[in-house]
């Protein structure tokens, strides 16, 4: 073979391993939305043999060595071009994966799929107790996992790499202290303002069909495909990919409360225009993948926050909003809406957290994963500690583990390492919208006018289409020629805020 | 290994190939039920994938020496012990698989996804030429294939043994012949009797939402388990397995016809209880696996037409089904009711057609599909020669091919030679209820009481958790007493058709 060959024979090789990603996607998109009450222990049977062969496959020494041998070719001599990317993140991946043996990659994976059950359960009758065992054996199945690689500084750099490659905890930390440092005065500022929003507003009767549907005319409007994709309704809301035309978001509804289904549904469909906005003809391979964890939050916090939550969005949409929810909205004013969906103030739980205190559930989080890797914390000791960093961080504390420590359904699914990318999203996200608006101009204009292509089309040419080419910190310098900041973040925040808050 | 290390072996072998079948199974039904418009053509390519992998691990030479060295040991000598069915029956799969080039497999595969999105398509805009091309496709290929297996009579005994193992085209024309011959004086009888059901009362509104809550409860009441499946909404109803305990069923409504849905539900729900009625402890292996299409189409007609259909049925029904739908039924009485559901007339489309009609649509298929695959018809002549069967059998011609040669999902699918198991299975399930009643007594007081366990647990011991031990025609040999004949079917209808009828 020759090299061109060879490189074809790898992104085969490549592309079969995502068949087997992609079916392992519907499965569990399929246990958490449809699958029968007692089907789940089969279902568990199922996802661990896909992961099984995705091992096989995933460390075959014969891919192993088409990759070792391309890597010196000078097919891979720009690591940010489609083919060196194709060939240098896969190698990444593969030293990576063969220092795992394939029991542990079962163990976890058959783990998981339990204790996500186990986790539903445990949550709806508010008892950690149920939980301690499963979240015990994953923290301690994921140490095993940090020990088989191995680290330099800390076994929660492993971790953190699988979903934000090439960060390590350290970076991680100075920024989110950065951010942390400006933040509590930002949020003690607003307590003390004189200014207060009438968030009741939101806490009126919106019917669930209604929310549906207003949900869907805008992740539609802002580019969400639903002919790629569709919306479900689950526990918690997530975004999944089983294709490069299927790309399924989901949601919950309360119909007590506007927030939750509006802006998760915003939320949702950022990831998913992500997803849709790769390089079709690059699926399975780098460069149709997306970046990392941080850059796909950014995307969603991007449509959630600095667009859904802006005013000119809803210059355009609350007309709409008065339409769908008459009962609740008919008498409200624009500008007491506005306010109202970005009221800051400390509360128990993450998804429904503002854009600013939204940060510190996840500096809490950060610091236990963290203690609990190093050996530092147990897990039985979750609850205590948990109660007691929001004592500190946000001055409330959850009167329930289902409202506090059992709230998110990560640590269940295995997913330790992830919650700080949710923060470096809210910092990418604002890198990403400044440098758009100053290539741009002003978008406001634009979304007023229900135009949010523009916008889109900006974020494909320079995010969505570069994939996994460069990592998170590169692609943010390229594109916004600065490195990971908590700035322009804090930036926006000030603005925002005391606008609304009048300080 | 000794043999029953070597058993065990075996035995995981086969599990795993069911996991990669089951997965399969979830794709097909997500791709029927869920799938985005425009993921079809990666699903296709993930089946595609998913079928090369079963081919190489069914056929694998490793597997096949198991096989044929546990074939001549003691653990195989009775061919209807667990033991010796899984070995034996796994043995006549893995012959016939190793035959099949792992080439033809995957363009089954890839042809069959394909072809179901273009049959839904073409069928929807009533244009045969659109669907032609891929109708001519998977003929070839299924020709192909028969050829490849190799036959003493003709290519579609190949093709039937897939669905009816160990059955030839000749016996089965045997029975459909004797069946047809005393099946169309009994129609003719029907069509001059003097009196004429009023099936208008059928055709009223029917709310869906009524609809869907009246056939989950029927369908709970008869057995299948909500907790172990579910009930989506389909274009072509169907049950699929995808788990011992996740079986799912579908249908579809029409919101201006009663038994579209109610009949269909049932039907599917029969289908859903055999599956559920499987030994779960040999998942994925002959004792815990359907015996035969036909036996599990027995299990269907059975609960919708020799339950469903009967006078005691609705005794307990009626009054429910009036509560359901007071606009359409208040002021029916049970006996028109009873009659209109009973009526038997020829009609265009199988699906909806009565108990006793139905089997002449089946001929219809089973002529046209030997022609084919014996060289005697082109694909591209199917509509005409459709149309002429439909005037020879039933005396009436479709306006269009939508209603036609194209109503069926069947030959989209690739499943050719399946048509002839309704059939057999409209015999199976008369003569199993034939021996039921004999040795449970008259049903018709259970019926009435809604007791439907009785007859379920029957099913359950005699049929059910024989799995695939005994061919079809044994099995039936063995509950009833004796062979596959159309006779308890006859005197069934003659029963039911002359009381309601009058002659």
């Amino acid at each position: 073979m020759n090299e061109l060959e060879k490189f074809e024979t790898l992104c085969r090789r490549a592309q079969e391993i995502k068949y087997l990603g992609s079916i392992g996607a519907l499965l569990s998109w399929d246990q958490q939305t449809k699958l029968p009450a007692k089907g789940g222990e089969y279902r568990a049977e199922q996802l661990t043999f896909l992961a099984g062969e995705m091992h096989r496959c995933s460390t075959d020494p014969v891919y192993g060595e088409l990759l070792n041998d391309l890597s010196t070719t000078e097919l891979a001599q720009d690591p940010n071009s489609d083919r060196g990317a194709t060939i240098l993140e896969l190698k990444h991946r593969f030293e990576k994966n063969s220092k795992l043996p394939k029991r542990l990659v079962q163990e976890l994976a058959r783990a998981t799929s339990l204790a996500q059950q186990v986790w539903v359960e445990a949550r709806k009758e508010d008892d950690f107790s149920k939980f301690a065992p499963s979240l015990k054996q994953i923290f301690d199945l994921k140490r095993e996992e940090a020990e088989a690689v191995g680290y330099d500084d800390t076994p929660y750099d492993v971790l953190l790499d699988d979903f934000e490659p090439g960060a390590t905890t350290k970076e991680v930390a100075v920024v989110l202290d950065a951010l942390t440092r400006e933040l509590v005065p930002l949020i003690n500022a607003v307590r003390d303002a004189d200014f207060e929003p009438d968030i009741s507003i939101l806490r009126r009767n919106y019917p669930v069909e209604a929310q549906s549907e207003f949900g869907r005319l805008a992740s539609a409007a802002i580019g969400f495909d639903f002919e790629r994709g569709r919306l479900d309704t689950t526990n918690h809301p997530f975004c999944s990919e089983m294709g490069p035309d299927d790309i399924r978001i989901t949601t919950r509804y309360d119909e007590a409360f506007f927030n939750s289904s509006f802006f998760g549904t915003l939320h949702e469909a950022g990831h998913g225009i992500y997803e849709q906005g790769l390089r079709a003809d690059h699926y399975g391979l780098p460069p149709g993948s997306y970046c990392s964890l941080g850059i796909h939050e950014s995307q969603s916090r991007l449509w959630e926050n600095l667009v859904g939550r802006s005013r000119s969005f809803w210059d355009r949409f609350f007309p709409q909003a008065q339409t769908f929810f008459p009962g609740a909205l008919q008498h409200v004013a624009k500008p007491d809406f506005f306010a109202a969906i970005n009221d800051v103030r400390p509360s128990l739980i993450r998804v429904e957290a503002d854009e600013a205190t939204y940060n510190l559930h996840i500096v809490i989080r950060f610091e236990l994963e963290k203690a609990v890797m190093q050996g530092e914390l147990e897990t039985d000791d979750l609850p205590a500690a948990w109660n007691a960093k929001y004592q500190e961080f946000l001055g409330i504390e959850p009167e329930s583990d289902a409202n506090g420590v059992m709230q998110d359904i990560h640590w269940s699914a295995g997913l330790i390492g992830y919650f700080s990318t949710y923060s470096l999203g809210n910092l990418y996200a604002s890198q990403f919208f400044e440098a758009a608006q100053a290539e741009l101009g002003d978008l406001d204009d634009l979304f007023a006018d229900g135009e949010f292509g523009v916008l889109k089309d900006w974020l494909n040419q320079n995010v969505h289409r570069r994939g996994a080419c460069y990592r998170s910190k590169l692609l943010s310098e390229t594109v916004c020629g600065q490195p990971l900041s908590h700035e322009p973040l804090m930036r926006h925040l000030r603005t925002k805020l005391s606008a609304i808050y009048g300080f």
